[in-house]
């Protein structure tokens, strides 16, 4: 088919340009030889973690595939085989696609750091353009993988698409763990790292005195880039599997055309993004945040028309093209909310600073009740963006088109998806930079020139957090949707209601609510208990009095190996209690209760994870404000009891938040998958 | 009616019996000068406070009452007056309740402080018969009240419950801005005395030197006192009118027996509970908190006697007994999941302990996962209630059966009432009085006899919000079942679906998660506010160094205005939220989404007022025990860790968490009154 074709076409030459990107970044200089070596040590830890991290996945990954081909050899034996395969394919391609966005990562921050001598727009097109070529990889990943399982598996509009869920399945599955243990592994470690350098031996950050500070900058490369790499790996594949499910409860109006629309838009958003890219160029006294926001409004406009024409082309209707912007605008929408929550340029961070007079307690409760405040402005906008589009749906008088018209909000919002990415990446990578910089000793111009670059990071990754979160919220609807489509076309009977009045259904909602809670308190508790492993080392090895004088190097292997073994031992269980509470709820109550816990748990992750990333984020700036030398600088008591809000935030943004993001999702295709279980 | 007639000889006998306990009380010896001095300064406090706070709340309650006859003026002209006289009666009758209970506890205090002289027994008896007298007279009162506009309005068993359901409203009205006033005002003078204090000043608690010393103790009685009076008031109001129009809903089957039923089994709940009272009776060498326990099973106990002989006479099913007994083993089980994760004797609280080795940071993460984790058990509880007497009740062969067995679980439940009550109140009053006696500067043996008391009032404390909790869980399906049975009355069509699945509804539910996340922010940043006035009142008459050298008299009153001033001013803005949300969506989306933000809204009410609750407790508790000499005690590096934990928590135990149980029932109190609105 045509759109196949095209979408293929497209992958790849976005695949080609990727390269281009990298081979660009990788021309550069690596920099001095002090340089070379903690990038190397950096590199060794990455690749050591992500081996051992993708070998439990991979492990993981089989059983939950047997078990899938034995239950459903029980429940729906004509689907066991190409289930259980399809979720091994999109566990496959997402390991795949995590493992390249590290690697990039992991070469381009010394080459950041070392080009930062150029100049710092030489600095920023380095890390840019490095974090580009993940991004653009990851997109175009995840839709070759769908594009080829839908040739693989029948290419039959009608049918394809519910085949092919294990493959959204498989994604999710391999994001969660990903995500969850390079967030536990890069908290723990800035935790550990934090609390007795900073905080108990009063050294700077990164000081290469710290046994901790390798399994910290190693922790952005595995958390950050790995994490958030999979987790819109994830977002890709779910979605356009979802609204292709969607395009089929709509085939008699729209055909073909419906079911594979959603791949052809996001292949326009790639080309949208990578235009985007391009877009990004700044000048040497220019402003980092600027040049990157230029980029952005690029993509975004080039989006709208691309989909303006995609609709018109394929779907022939305004109406559906209106509920498409619809998404695009939610995107720019949740940008500012998260913004205005936690840049120091507005009240609510400001607050923080003021609550620090008064002492940590006063510090927490400040920030505790804006980020509460904060999920009022994201749920309007998502409920606003909802019922728009889905109002413009039903305008466009195709049957079920309400349905549809959310969906098309859902790609729109996704279509920047590699260009946020692009940027998401330029955070942590900066952030390397900056650390191999103050490790190496470089002093001067070019290490100023990289705190300004890595202080526009920390505003980057919050604004794709919120992005994530707002795409996830959009998507929620068109998923659950989904499930309801496909449990439908399984009994053969209207699926429609999911009612909450009744006390089975309402269990499940409840069930869905306490998901969210426990797999938060998991994960917080699995970055204390991995951090307090890491405390004692670093105690144990400043007992040495080398190596605080800087006479013998600390032993950083020693802290990267017992941070990866924590991560690891604590990210399986929240994982596993995720799995099991939906399959035991849904074996018990039956399909219509786990589609109430699957609404109702989207519904409160999308409030907490608002909630803890503008949390996190918000102390982090306040403690940053305040370091810039207001309410008494560093070392003042403002100053100490922002440390604490600062490392109650870490785990609060950088683990529990984008967990919940892929937990959202991971509920939404597992339910999807194991459907027939229900019934 | 016989059975009203019952009511009333009950409900006035045990106002007798509260009569008699409490001129028992008033006997007691005041205690000596200065005690009777401070004692004399904490009741102007609480009077001034409650003065001007039930004077705000009168206006509102004007207000309101005005706008729901002008409201139904125009939408349901023959409820008009119905409404808005019911709506009155109901607040004044809270308003009386709360207003006697302060007056007890203020009068209880200084004589336990003084009774401690003759011996620990002397003491619990004094404190325990006190808060029992309270305790008695507000569930009598709201069961009184009920029986009192029924026999008014019509005693038709099939129309009197739906015209009488703005009684419920104006309790609840009454208890919202009750327990969020009380609750700002209790911590924020708190925090406020403690931050400047003990922190800052380092002076003992309750130093007569503090200026905020006596806003603090005034707090206790406002708080938790008047606050969870006003709770438990309104949760007796609401869930036996809610129950009564459940009764409705089966009148075929069980005719006037069913609608009256709840307020008998209330009647004699309250029998059960004074024969608990008595029981307390403690040896001078026993525990006091094992007399208490005793009293609490002998109630159980007597409750479940009577409500087998109430259920075969009046509604002639064992099933139906089964499903009550369900509740009252419900009780006891929240108990006990409290006790597991808030008493230092267990895993949850030492995790706590052990994370304040490493600082703040370390100890707030730990409580933070373990008050997520206890959500659990809450939930798994909750849940497996509902399912049983859901099952219970169907198998009765009553037609809608099932909805009447979690009405009977819900019945079963709030037997114990006014014994869980008599158990609360003591923790406040043993608070002030151990406040009195330090105040007053009474040392030995009779100081450390109050230290014991006080110490097991913070468990009973904790106690009885689990059990407010669970009432509020187990009643919030009875409730949005009678809204939905009042809804299909209303429109003569039969309501029993709640669609998630539908964009609007699922913006309805969206809207009730955001509106507890919305509330607990406000609430909390309340109590900031207002401590931060005081902080600077503080260190404003800490200055003058005549009162730190204890020469001149702090200014106790200016302190005590501040904190009135304050916690008014920040009560409002929540409260007005929670009651205009509901207004909004119900007139925008209407009837259906409306019951999905009932539905939503009480599970993640229930899920953060458990969180926040068992948060508050379980730190509080770490820093007592760490005071009682361990990890370094007082003073080391782990106090102050334990001491910043435990002054997050403060508001989120005593105002937020207690705050959401009446939210929870006022959700669904203003949704039944105003569902007219709605169709």
């Amino acid at each position: 088919m045509i759109e196949l074709d095209f979408v293929l076409v497209i992958g790849l030459l976005s695949l080609a340009v990727a390269a281009f990107l990298a081979r660009g970044v990788w021309k550069q200089d690596e920099g001095t030889e002090r340089m070379r070596e903690v990038a190397g040590f950096i590199r060794e830890g990455a690749k050591g973690f992500m081996k051992r991290q993708y070998a439990t996945i991979a492990g993981l990954t089989i059983v939950f595939a047997v078990a899938l081909f034995v239950l459903f050899t029980f429940f729906e034996p004509g689907r066991a085989f190409t289930s259980a395969i399809c979720f091994v394919v999109g566990a496959a391609f997402s390991a795949l696609a995590g493992i390249v966005s590290m690697l990039i990562a992991v070469n381009t921050n010394s080459r950041t750091a070392s080009s930062a001598a150029t100049g710092i727009s030489a600095a920023l097109r380095t890390a840019f353009r490095g974090g580009a070529s993940a991004g653009i990889i990851i997109v175009a990943l995840a839709l070759l993988g769908i594009a080829l399982i839908y040739m693989a598996f029948g290419q039959d509009p009608q049918e394809t698409p519910f085949i092919i869920v294990g493959y959204a399945f498989g994604a999710s599955f391999v994001a969660l763990f990903a995500q969850l243990g390079g967030g536990i592994y890069t908290k723990a470690a800035d935790v550990g790292a934090d609390l007795v350098g900073k905080i108990e031996a009063n050294i700077p950050e990164d000081d290469p005195r710290n046994p901790a500070v390798i399994a910290d900058l190693v922790g952005d490369n595995v958390g950050d880039c790995a994490g958030r790499g999979a987790d819109i790996f994830e977002s890709t594949a779910a979605e356009n599997i979802g609204a292709m499910i969607l395009g089929v409860a709509i085939f008699s109006a729209l055909g073909t055309n419906g079911v594979l629309f959603p791949l052809v838009v996001s292949a326009l958003g790639l080309l949208a993004s990578i235009a985007g890219i391009f877009a990004v160029n700044m000048k040497e006294d220019g402003s980092p945040m600027a040049a990157m926001n230029l980029g952005f409004w690029v993509t975004s406009g080039i989006s709208v028309v691309l989909l303006y024409i995609a609709t018109m082309v394929m779907l022939g209707s305004t109406w559906l093209f209106a509920a498409g912007t619809v998404g695009i605008v939610t995107a720019i929408a949740f940008v500012y909310i998260t913004e205005h929550y936690t840049e120091h340029k507005f009240r609510p961070v400001m607050r923080i600073v003021e609550g620090s007079r008064s002492g940590p307690a006063t510090n927490f409760l400040s920030g505790f009740a804006l980020a509460l405040e904060s999920t009022g402005p994201t749920v309007i906008v998502v409920s606003a963006a909802l019922l728009a589009s889905f109002y413009f749906g039903v305008q466009s008088d195709v049957p079920n088109g309400g349905l549809f018209g959310t969906a098309m909000a859902t790609m729109g919002m996704l279509m920047t998806a590699a260009y946020i990415l692009a940027m998401d990446m330029y955070g942590p990578i900066t952030d390397n930079a900056a650390g191999i910089a103050q490790f190496a000793g470089a002093k001067g111009e070019s290490r100023r020139r990289l705190d300004k670059l890595d202080s526009v990071g920390n505003t980057t990754k919050a604004l794709t957090k919120g992005y994530a979160i707002g795409s996830a919220s959009l998507a929620a609807f068109l998923l659950f949707s989904a499930y309801m489509t496909e449990v439908a076309k399984l009994t053969g009977k209207p699926f429609d209601v999911v009612n909450i009045a009744q006390v089975h259904v309402f269990v499940g909602a409840a069930m869905g609510a306490l998901l969210v809670f426990l797999f938060t308190s998991r994960a917080v508790r699995g970055v204390s208990k991995t951090a307090e492993y890491i405390i004692a080392e670093v105690r144990r090895q400043f007992a040495d009095k080398a190596i605080m004088s800087g006479k013998k190097k600390p032993d950083y292997a020693k802290c990267v190996d017992i941070t990866t073994q924590g991560a690891l031992r604590n990210m399986v269980l929240p994982g596993l209690l995720v799995l099991m509470i939906p399959v035991v709820i849904g074996l018990l109550l039956k399909a219509e209760a786990v589609a109430a816990l699957l609404i109702v748990g989207t519904i409160v992750g999308i409030l907490f994870a608002t909630f803890l990333n503008n949390a996190g984020g918000a102390w982090d700036n306040a403690k940053k404000y305040i370091e810039e030398g207001f309410e008494g600088g560093k070392g003042s008591d403002a100053h100490k009891a922002a440390v604490v809000g600062d490392t109650i935030g870490d785990p609060f943004k950088d683990t529990a938040g984008p967990s919940i993001h892929v937990l959202i999702k991971l509920l939404a295709t597992i339910t999807l998958v194991l459907a027939p279980l229900f019934i």
